[in-house]
């Protein structure tokens, strides 16, 4: 019996008494997972310390290993996340929509947990804490499949989780990691239906493009952020120079960052220098069009695969636009359906950008960063969905569920 | 360039049209299509009336022919549904949820076209019809891959509805067909993803089996349903008699009917020797479990693998259970999740099968026959969803379509 098929079958069997445990049960267990995370601060550390040193040792450095790195911060923020997440309002049970029939029937559809969810990530070992957190709120057993690099810390912090979740008495093995490191069995993760209802994969284009190409398991695809800020000739410029600097710079590895600057034709000269001066002191690397070039003689010139590129990086691509309908096209051929903003001041423009752009969250004279669940007020987050089924834009509690119709009759045959 | 690249890139830009669209003219499309449906029975029987030769000429009858088949009952059939279609309210720009922010950002969440649709499909000319309709109202474009058996017939259907959509002047290559009937194709389009933003399957198991297993496109699962009647001990008997034979009898051939009677051991004597008596003038063959058998000597044992069947057939297994525990364990060893009923007069049963029955729809008191769009309202169904993302039961107009997030700030950062 492989890891997959046992572990797989007592999460099945614990997502269906997770189905029926209590808002207070699972709030207790959550405060007994902080409690514990903290008390257990030292174990965490020891075990992160050994990843550590294995990463040295096999050269892996800069970003890599600061995601795997804990330190005491790190684990109280954990601890804070899953003290939070006990605060949100449950989603479980929650009345959807209810519809009386004129045959008497009444239908009710209720929300209820997905069953078991598979969470495939990479480096970053608090990830393992988030989603065991947001998955038991919502009554979902979980099987954790994370980075090899982090599988010290996380068996840690997975024993640590399910010792407290056994001090109380809650579901056993409603969360559960997987242990081999073999890629092979990131494969039949993938393909586990029988077991799995529901695939997310957290990390970089690879691991999601992997997931969704190999998967047979319905998945939520996460991630990848091609986000265009367009500058339109009504703007306001300052405002526009700090929603592009706030959206490149704030954070440049992650998937609401800006990647590309769109500007317009008529306003080029005068705002693409300002733009140039405000990244260039904050060390961002600019590569336009033959038009920026003109402007902007000392930047690099963008190469066709540019302006696709996500960057995560202190990069930006720039190009000159004729007007919102160049931008927009020029969205439509290279966007990923993540967040796109334009910066204006006339109403038409913004509100066609708003009808005519495809994308999980679209903004008028606002930074795409904010494409987050924190920042839009869901008090959680599983990650960013791309793409259109199920949930799109940032995913909380509410996404990690599904519902069914609970109809009542008195004997009503059709 | 293969058939799907060329109609992909098509239907990627009718989609952009198509989502700016008004009500109104997406309704007069649907009208028009239903009057060129009728102005045109002559020509759409002359094409199915090839195909049924080549049906026949291939040895096929049965069911399948009659599916083939139709007549100008049928064909007003498809031109009423999409009239239907017409009169429903249009669920696209609908306001989902609106979220205001402490740092003024306006943020709402709305209801928009999910792109471009592809639709896997059988014998049934008439999904041809009824999928275009659909789609139609949603916004969406759609790529139709119908049976190589109804060939002649989706042409020429489709070749209807594009010429009334000419007629109007509406978006160019809204509805589509593939004409190609290798089964190759069908393999392109499941990982068509640049292309196609779902998939749904129509048909039998093995099709959406196959879908499921190669696509890589995001898919949603319809159909299977291993349905089930618990007769509890203390039912109404003459009602759970009336449910089991509407829900086996009444149309035996889909997927909400039942396929497996469960009946609590205290009242099995005297309920069992009734169904059995009201099933057989039905023609309807029992299989039952050794105490069912001792009951009713006369029918036939019921092996491993007819628990877990979806006869679609005048069949039902029949299986003797000790209570409400071991009714609700059978169900999850072999149910498939779609639609379970249970009779009962205890509150207390009932309640408990609501809450531990994982399906899309839980019937207390009435038939599983009820899963249905049109029974729970909707008013139009494109398939009913079995799995648990996205949408789950019955699918309407809503479930074919996305949200996205619109958010107008004045100069936000974060």
């Amino acid at each position: 019996m492989s890891e997959i098929t046992l572990k797989g079958s007592l999460a099945k069997t614990a997502a269906i008494q997770l189905a029926l445990v209590s808002p207070q049960q699972k709030n207790e267990a959550l405060r007994s997972i902080a409690n514990a995370l903290i008390d257990n601060f030292e174990k965490i550390l020891s075990a992160n310390q050994l990843d550590i040193n294995d990463a040295q040792a096999n050269g892996i450095s800069g970003t890599l290993l600061d995601r795997l790195r804990l330190d005491i911060g790190r684990i109280e923020d954990m601890a804070q996340g899953l003290i939070q997440i006990s605060e949100l309002s449950d989603p479980i049970g929650e009345l959807v929509q209810t519809i009386d029939r004129p045959n008497g029937l009444h239908i009710r559809q209720i929300r209820v947990p997905l069953g078991v969810i598979g969470i495939i990530y990479e480096a970053r070992p608090n990830v393992t804490v988030d989603a065991a957190g947001l998955c038991l709120k919502t009554g979902n057993a979980v099987i954790l499949r994370g980075g090899k690099e982090a599988l010290h810390t996380n068996k840690t912090l997975v024993e640590i989780i399910n010792q407290a979740l056994l001090d109380i008495n809650f579901v056993p093995n409603t969360i559960q990691l997987i242990e081999n490191p073999d890629r092979q069995i990131a494969n039949e993760m993938m393909k586990a239906n029988e077991y799995l209802d529901v695939l997310i994969p957290r990390g970089g284009a690879g691991l999601i493009q992997a997931v969704v190409e190999n998967a047979t398991v319905p998945v939520i695809e996460t991630g990848v952020g091609n986000c265009h800020v367009y500058v339109e000739k009504s703007a306001d410029q300052d405002m526009a120079l700090a929603i592009l600097v706030n959206a490149k710079v704030s954070r440049p590895s992650v998937c609401n960052a800006a990647e590309s600057l769109l500007v317009d034709r008529e306003i080029a000269r005068e705002f693409l220098p300002k733009a140039y001066e405000a990244l260039s002191l904050l060390k961002v690397e600019l590569r336009g069009c033959d038009e920026t070039i003109k402007i902007l003689p000392a930047i690099q010139h963008a190469e066709l695969e540019d302006w696709g590129r996500e960057y995560l990086d202190l990069i930006l691509s720039v190009k000159v636009v004729s007007g919102i309908d160049e931008a927009i096209q020029h969205i439509r051929t290279y966007g990923t359906k993540h967040s796109e903003a334009i910066v204006t001041k006339d109403e038409t423009f913004a509100q066609r950008f708003l009808n005519e752009i495809d994308a999980a969250a679209v903004y008028v004279n606002a930074s795409t960063r904010f494409t987050d669940g924190f920042e839009f007020g869901f008090g959680a987050e599983i990650g960013i969905s791309t793409q259109k089924l199920h949930a799109r834009g940032p995913m909380g509690l509410k996404e990690l569920t599904s519902t069914k119709y609970i109809i009542r009759g008195n004997g009503q045959v059709r």
